[in-house]
């Protein structure tokens, strides 16, 4: 397959530097999150074979499983054609990504002109960062 | 399952209105593409059960398939924790959300250090602009 050495993300997209990036069960295709990367993130994602994200709230580095021990394993990186936004397919340790204890944090189903629940918590999210 | 009504996506997360939106096959899971939706363009998805959004570059509502014929049939929508990103599982019609002509925007996959290209054009892109 052909090279294209000058996809890697172009975080200068964003006035924010920060873009999107989607966190996929790399067995399933369910998708688990979205959260943000700056260059550092990815630069740690890259480095640590871990997903790394920039919190938003909390203005830092956000290496996700840092607290509850749920790291997301990299098993594939993918970049779109415009290179401002990113797919990490994962192997999501614990099973958990939301820090509502579920599996997915997309679990709100549009439905008859209102939201519904559609998954459970797996875990209590109180337990969920004393389990590390 | 509960309901939560107070799940819609909430647009004032953002300074510019916007928040992103994940198009994925509802057949296969495989992401498609991320665009941006602002509140104008979420309510034209409801109403024409195609997913619509904001295109940044040319600032005004995108409705996906109007120039190419390629639509996207709504099948599901979801709404994550936070209520600031969004999945349209959706039936890609034409099979193309590219505007290089492939089937997904994610073709550029991390390897070795660089990126490779990992599928072809289905069609030409000046084809798909003139096959409605």
């Amino acid at each position: 397959m052909a090279k294209q050495p000058d996809q890697k993300p172009d975080f200068s997209k964003s006035p924010d530097g920060l873009i999107p990036a989607v966190a996929q069960c790399a067995e399933t295709n369910k998708i688990l999150m979205l959260a943000y990367v700056n260059k550092d993130a990815w630069l740690e994602t890259l480095k640590s074979g871990r997903a790394c994200y920039w919190s938003r709230s909390r203005s830092k580095l956000w290496k996700k499983g840092e607290e509850s021990g749920n790291w997301q394993e990299i098993v594939e990186i993918l970049v779109d054609c415009d290179a401002d936004a990113i797919i990490y397919k994962i192997k999501q340790v614990g099973g958990i990504a939301c820090h509502t204890g579920r599996q997915s944090c997309f679990f709100h189903k549009y439905e008859g002109n209102d939201f519904k629940i559609i998954s459970d918590p797996i875990k209590n999210p109180e337990d969920l960062y004393r389990s590390k």
